[in-house]
């Protein structure tokens, strides 16, 4: 598998993906699936909430951002393997027909102190709607294969999330 | 729209959901969709990754965590609003079969300053699998209703979010 690794990440890097749009439908089913509240799943029923009208669940906008990190740039050598985040936000809700799109930042590179293959970068990634609104931020942190020849014995996921934390 | 508001949450009250069962078939389709990458929605592939075998997507793990909270007891008046979280984890991966379940505790309950018709609560979430290990945390900030008596001008979910950080 080609792909970055720790040694590539530095730092200030940013990576920006495409634009995948959110329609009605999508919303609904979603909603009906994961999140069974009227304000993502009935148009009329939402106009009486908090949300004044449809928008999707945080958990849609969170899966599509997460399908647009894939399609972007960024490409960890292993795959965008989260172990986490530190924060997480919703500032605006994301409404029927909004086409997002992702800007990241790399804010910390960090080998593992116990793990000679792998390492942890943190990464804030804010989501936007097409009026370069955020509509999501998150700090998130990945795990990272180290440059094949400096790496020792290969661990497995959970080991390494307990180290992490 | 019945339920709970501010003034029936109390630190240390618990919440308990029912399971949902994750299955191959499912972990492949939200794989495909939002996060396509082989240890999502390639069992053979996935052999050779980190994970060492299909394991669903974080966020579907997540989504589920939503949909077994909102069938659960916890049902703020107004629904289950997430403003964001402070702390999210996932220490082990969700495999095909697996069946979930939620155990929510409530940390904080905080009148909003600025409006006297909302409040905030703080909850953290374990979402476990079926030998009681957890899969994911999380601390959510939820934005739910006072008491209608006390309540004064409605605000919307953007101001308040805003005004909550």
């Amino acid at each position: 598998m080609i792909g970055q690794f720790l040694e590539d990440f530095a730092v200030g890097q940013t990576f920006r993906s495409g634009r995948l749009r959110i329609d009605k439908e999508r919303i609904k089913a979603f909603g009906a699936e994961f999140d069974p509240q009227a304000f993502h799943t009935d148009e009329e029923a939402a106009r009486d909430t908090i949300f004044g009208g449809l928008a999707a669940s945080g958990w849609h906008t969170a899966a599509i951002t997460m399908r647009l990190l894939v399609d972007s740039d960024l490409k960890p050598a292993g795959g965008i393997v989260g172990a986490g985040a530190d924060e997480f936000r919703w500032p605006r809700p994301v409404r029927p027909g909004d086409e997002l799109r992702t800007e990241s930042e790399v804010l910390e590179v960090r080998p593992s102190r116990s793990r000679p293959d792998q390492g942890l970068i943190k990464v804030r990634t804010t989501t936007l709607n097409q009026h370069d609104e955020a509509v999501q931020f998150i700090i998130a942190n990945l795990v990272v294969r180290r440059r094949p020849t400096q790496r020792g014995k290969e661990t497995n996921i959970t080991e390494l999330v307990d180290r992490a934390y």
